[in-house]
């Protein structure tokens, strides 16, 4: 049987990724591809403990780099009894960020190094890289206008951080797409909804008819 | 100031580690040097909360590499609230396992690879390798039958392994003491517990006074 094909989605905060992933989800469920949408911890007992432990705001003390690697674990067990499952049975896994995420935030704008927490995620995910990326790119200062209008959103931590940080990540997501760019597609996110939806659908699309998935 | 020493015992189940770190610890009590005895979690809150997932006996879903990724951040916490603040007070931190205890444990004899498991200990870590390391040596075979009449000592999940994987241990410990021969110390702890009580404050008292402690 055909292996199935891992495509995430990357972005920084404000980009519009979870309500494109959602718009998404309806337009699938609408055709005979054999799919699942997740992200991280999704629902994975031992993701969502390590999550807590990370959310926990008791845990003030909590160092940059136990936080990586507790990220780095959580994304270990997802992958493992979720994500690779689903993989093995042909289908095609679309997750909510993956490891570009923790190479951005923590590793380029929290100042660990990229390469640094490149290493601990390569031994989670054992060369489990995504087929595909796509990656949502916005202006922080577009991204962070539109959580604070958007009411539905409740404004986390890391909203909550200077402009600075968020151009790290910005800057940090564009090294990644160079890096990785047989495997990344760009998509303008500062375009209505509508548009970015089409153009994200249309990527997958091709990406799946290419390798002979429809 | 001096900057403290850090100083780790290691060793296979039922080296009689821990009754000797107990003896050790009232020998200590009666110097004048400032010292802490402790060992992973160590009373660190974050630590306790990643060990709790850990051994929890619900997780049995736990993926090998999850598991190791979760030590080395419950090890980098501890270290960092703990071990590292003691150390630049200039106190000789005594630690019950460290790093070779993930290396020969997961990275050996679970077969993880003990260079894969030392990437994410040096994440984690940071270059803080012991000063000294005190191996407890002594015949799997031994070891496991001195567990079996210890009715004070709760028989865990380790003890239950086959008698392959504690020699494959206490192979893992020979390779890390040649490996890191200028940092390890060799105990035979085949000895009666007087022998080696003996033997390991005099290996410790003899480091600390060539480090000119005191």
């Amino acid at each position: 049987m055909k292996k199935g094909l891992f495509i995430v989605f990357e972005g920084p905060e404000g980009a519009g990724k979870t309500t494109v992933i959602k718009e998404l989800e309806s337009l699938f469920t609408d055709s005979n591809i054999e799919y699942i949408f997740t992200r991280e911890p999704g629902g994975i007992s031992i993701s969502e403990q390590i999550r807590d432990i990370i959310l926990n705001k008791d845990n003030v003390e909590m160092d940059g780099r136990t936080e990586a690697l507790l990220y780095a674990a959580s994304r270990r067990q997802h992958l493992v009894e979720k994500v690779i499952p689903a993989l093995e049975k042909g289908k095609i896994v679309l997750c909510d960020r993956f490891i570009f995420s923790s190479l951005a935030y923590q590793g380029y704008a929290r100042g660990l190094g990229m390469d640094n927490v490149m290493e601990i995620n390569n031994f989670a995910i054992e060369g489990h890289m995504p087929d595909l990326t796509i990656l949502f790119d916005i202006d922080p200062r577009e991204g962070l206008k539109r959580i604070h209008i958007n009411s539905e959103r409740e404004v986390n931590r890391l909203d909550l951080e200077g402009i600075e940080f968020h151009e790290k990540v910005v800057e940090a997501y564009h090294i990644l797409a160079k890096r990785y760019e047989n495997s990344t597609v760009i998509v303008d996110a500062s375009k209505s909804l509508a548009e970015v939806i089409e153009k994200v659908a249309k990527e997958i699309i091709t990406f799946i008819e290419r390798k002979g998935y429809i």
